[in-house]
């Protein structure tokens, strides 16, 4: 029976552990059956770089055709000369919030059409395909498998929500409003007498990381998760929170351990505001680890 | 055909109005179906007072009795003295958020115990009838109808999220992530090393009123109206960027001129940060108008 589940997951520790959780759903109130992933490097590839990294490196690239005075920026000089050393030397936050900028202005609509776009012609860069191929094909089953237990599945992510909604339907069925991320602000201006919703450069709350990650889900979705799959140092207290759960709950740690299939790498920063590998705190608080290497037979969904 | 519809609106203009627009919703692409109301005085009665401070004032009851010197801060002796001039004097704002501070440090869980134990008791104090048993009758045959069309519905409320999201779906069907909301802080503590939310007694981002109620639907909900109902100026931007749609939209407003069978008030604080009735402004920009006294051949759901 259960041997039809989870095809791309191969038997083992990590597949009997999801099947055991699965065989419990009985034991979870139907309206508490509620499942948050993160996106980046759980439900698709994240390296060389992050997509929506990608997607703003393009946008700068048409707003400098425009207006090549912003080449002058140092965020955006950094980015357009793809110099690796002025870039640390910024830090991520600060040159994604700057490329963050570039849509000053917009609407939720233009916002999203500029994605659509995006998606629409972008290619990873070492493989060539678009990037939508490149979620994980395991995660996805996973994903399906919950459904069919009749739980609400949300996207939880460190990056811009409207980038994730814009596609969230498309790649995992999820819709908007379970979309939840890092939240921009927004201006209310009158245009022709209309009102028009504006995107403005300023970040709204705190970036959709670590704790940051319960709060919003609790603000936006009312619910708790009591299944939650992560990658990174970012995801600890979303994983933690959902096996605080009084009953059945599974914590999913995706370790990128593949070099051959997709890409090796620990995370640097590290779980709780500590220095501990995310890791390392798995194994301290059983979470369920998914080895790439070992666990999954098929890495994309490209086949 | 349309004779079976909306049995509680009584035949004139308003019920062809809503149903001209229900015979035009397959202009509207389904993903694009989304209807949003809000709460008190648009869903359910608002007066004497609103539910919600019903609740608080319970809650603060139940705390003196614990802690009698709290009864010695200013908004609490005004609250339980019912001391109208002091209340006008220190403004519902000050008054409302002492009262949200009675309940820092709970869980969402805890905090949506005491609203489902507050529900289970209480009741309009002129009517004596428990408040779910208040809702309009009439609304909820316009919210069942725009589902039969595949609507998404959702609740936009002044009031406190979590409040509402305790009651959503059994008043409404509407589930917790499709309340928008006042929202609290929440704080991660660790006890016995698990984390755990508790509400702090800052408020998150600003009151959802006005404006506000825009840029929330929209970090929220991931989705721009095209149908909205209110009854109050703190409604008026929603009800007008619902018709900024660019297809079949539909502004309803509330209007209690019912003295008999409910109250007759207008809001005094204008619409659009100005001084205009929210009456007025929906004349100008030709809103649909309900007259409860006229358009309802029944208020309640209490029959």
């Amino acid at each position: 029976m259960t041997d039809s589940l989870l095809p791309s997951w191969r038997d083992g520790a990590t597949r009997s552990a999801l099947l055991e959780f699965l065989d419990q759903v009985d034991d979870i109130p139907p309206d508490e059956r509620v499942a948050v992933f993160d996106n980046d490097g759980t439900l698709w590839c994240e390296k060389p770089s992050y997509v929506q990294l990608d997607f703003f490196v393009r946008e700068l690239g048409r707003a400098v055709t425009d207006r090549p005075e912003l080449g002058e920026r140092a965020e955006y000089r950094a980015v357009l000369d793809q110099d690796r050393a002025a870039l640390g030397e910024l830090g991520l936050e600060r040159v994604a919030f700057a490329l963050v900028e570039l849509c000053e202005g917009m609407t939720p609509g233009e916002f999203g059409a500029r994605v659509d776009a995006f998606f629409a012609e972008a290619r990873h860069p070492e493989r060539g395909v678009p990037y939508p191929q490149l979620r994980y094909r395991p995660m996805l089953e996973l994903i399906d498998e919950l459904r069919a237990r009749s739980f609400d599945v949300g996207v939880v992510t460190g990056g811009g929500t409207e980038f994730v909604r814009a596609v969230s339907q498309a790649l995992y069925g999820v819709a908007p409003e379970a979309v939840v991320g890092s939240q921009v602000g927004y201006e209310l201006v009158r245009e022709s007498g209309r009102p028009v919703l504006r995107r403005t450069t300023q970040l709204f709350g705190e970036v959709n990381e670590g704790a940051a990650k319960i709060s919003n889900i609790q603000r936006q979705l009312g619910r708790r998760p009591v299944v939650a799959g992560g990658n990174s140092p970012g995801d600890a207290e979303m994983l933690e929170y959902a096996t605080g759960y009084d009953g059945p709950s599974l914590a999913l740690l995706v370790d990128h351990d593949d070099a051959e299939r997709e890409y090796a790498y620990e995370s640097v920063a590290g779980s709780f505001e500590s220095d501990e590998a995310i890791t390392d705190t798995a194994a301290r608080l059983g979470w369920t680890v998914v080895s790439m290497r070992d666990d999954w037979s098929r890495v994309f969904d490209d086949s």
